[in-house]
């Protein structure tokens, strides 16, 4: 049976969301560990997941391989991979991509909304594209094994990281900017150069990221991931939640201001709509993942093309993109 | 065959002597990362240990487990297992030891000559035994499978440390007292009680350490080995050489004063003879490994004793020691 998989979630985490993964079925999800974080104050959030992998050891526990996900299912846990939202993690150090891959770090962004050491955030007004830095990380982390996310990037970024990174990438969480031209989602031209390269894309249920906002309805949202279907193939198409539960509205203040704006930076929100938008009502957390199933069987797709989504995808991404190595390797199904 | 393994080195490292390793047919070797390094910086540290396990593949590998030592002796090359001669590296966050573990540390001193955070050194005046935080790594040591290492303790905090640890632990490097009463070596109530919990005496050959200093031979060295045996058994005894390759002195005086003192403290050494002492004319570098073999022989140990000591002994330790548990482990042999 093929697994479901989340490609991002950056919840509140308590035993009550560890249930309720179980219930979603939810086999395993890649959660954001780091935002704005150090190094250092990085490796504070591993320590506070290595409680949690320590109480709660029949329901979650560090998945770092696509091996880990059958695991996950053989014995009815969840397994829980790591990843930044923002290089902040790796300093200006490139010795620190192996020691985060070593932690346990599975994607990295090259950006959030800014310009990094990297490479630019969508909501710069100028993209420059991939950094000197930028070119050498990308290089560092395709030996490794960490995979580039560009969900949070400028197009030039994007397309620059597609084009330089021997192995495919992932854009973890965003839709396409056709559907709801939000800066962070995503041109066709991204989306074919990620699809065309065995790239996957994530479909986020983040309500700026939907057409109608927290309104979106399901029939909606499955009709747009099967247009994305037509114009990419199936293979390139997965599911990210974006799920963010029992988060406070301090910590999207704390996601879109860090620590380099003494200003308040409303990122996608507004002045009049600072905090975390509402979920649309069909799908508010990890219980919910079943009405996306059904959607897509809604609205024509098969049972094999459900599943791709739901979760074969990732698991397929996964099985390419953790180990370490050097080639480029082909999408293994379309 | 019986793998070679040595219990403790700190060269500064180098093809030459990663080289010379596989001419001593020196299997796996424990090596010291870090001394009064913060946590960020031994993970610089292991930061220079990747790009030689990157440069080296053919002579050099991480080891992490004891079934490594057999993939370095089936591969002709050398395991590398890191350890840590004080506990700065964990600062004041017990978090520190599993991300430590993680990062491959697989020993740690709970004291490098003065009181730390956990213990007594052995050049303090006033030995207090185990800390309250102690007792609480040493558990989260056990847990993980990061081997306590007394090396540099006081006397009642290696007693403290044999007695409230769950898991067997090591001197890695240092000598009975009783042939040489250096504050480093070991009393024989000591090394009774380590070799009756299952732990390890790994002997050095740091001149400091031996009777009559870089003049000691290698018969009075197997001598000396052949009577520890005679008082704990062969099966707590191996070899911790404390080799220092190529270090400048003004490595020693690092080792010695760290960042604690402002005047120099000359450790075992003196004002007259600051530096590194002169090894002993038959073991000078990792080629030197077959003259202790050849020595134990002619003290009258059969070849499944000087087998034992020189790696069997380690690799059982390895086994018992590096994976997670609680479980107290009985020596699988004495």
């Amino acid at each position: 049976m093929i697994p479901r998989i989340d490609g991002l979630q950056y919840a509140n985490w308590s035993e009550k969301i560890f249930r309720q993964l179980r219930q979603g079925g939810v086999d395993a999800v890649h959660v954001t560990i780091t935002y704005h974080e150090t190094f250092r104050e990085t490796v504070l959030n591993i320590e506070a997941w290595n409680r949690w992998f320590e109480r709660f050891p029949n329901l979650i526990f560090q998945g770092r391989s696509a091996e880990d996900v059958k695991v996950a299912r053989a014995t009815g846990r969840t397994a829980i991979f790591f990843g930044a939202q923002n290089p902040s993690c790796m300093e200006d150090d490139i010795g620190l991509v192996e020691v985060l891959h070593t932690l346990g770090l599975r994607f990295m962004q090259l950006t959030y909304n800014n310009q990094s050491l990297l490479a630019t955030g969508c909501y710069e007004a100028e993209d420059s594209g991939l950094t000197r830095m930028g070119r050498a990380v990308v290089a560092e982390m395709n030996r490794v094994g960490l995979v580039v996310d560009m969900s949070h990037s400028g197009e030039r970024s994007t397309l620059d990281a597609i084009a330089h990174s021997t192995r495919p990438i992932a854009i973890t969480h965003a839709n396409p900017a056709t559907w709801h031209p939000a800066l962070r989602n995503k041109s066709d031209k991204v989306l074919r150069a990620l699809s065309a390269s065995g790239g996957i894309l994530g479909f986020s249920l983040y309500p700026h990221h939907l057409k109608g906002g927290s309104d979106c309805t399901a029939p909606e949202f499955c009709q747009m991931i099967a247009r994305t279907a037509d114009l990419v193939g199936i293979g390139a198409l997965a599911i990210g939640s974006d799920l963010c539960q029992d988060q406070p509205d301090s910590v999207v203040e704390w996601m879109r201001s860090g620590r380099w704006t003494k200003a308040v930076d409303f990122g996608e929100g507004s002045a009049e709509a600072p905090g975390f938008p509402a979920m649309p009502h069909w799908f508010k957390d990890n219980c919910h993942f079943g009405a996306i199933e059904s959607g897509l069987r809604d609205v024509g797709m098969s049972g094999s093309e459900v599943a791709a989504i739901m979760g074969g995808n990732w698991l397929d991404f996964f099985s390419r993109s953790f180990t370490s190595g050097t080639m480029k390797q082909e999408r293994a199904a379309e």
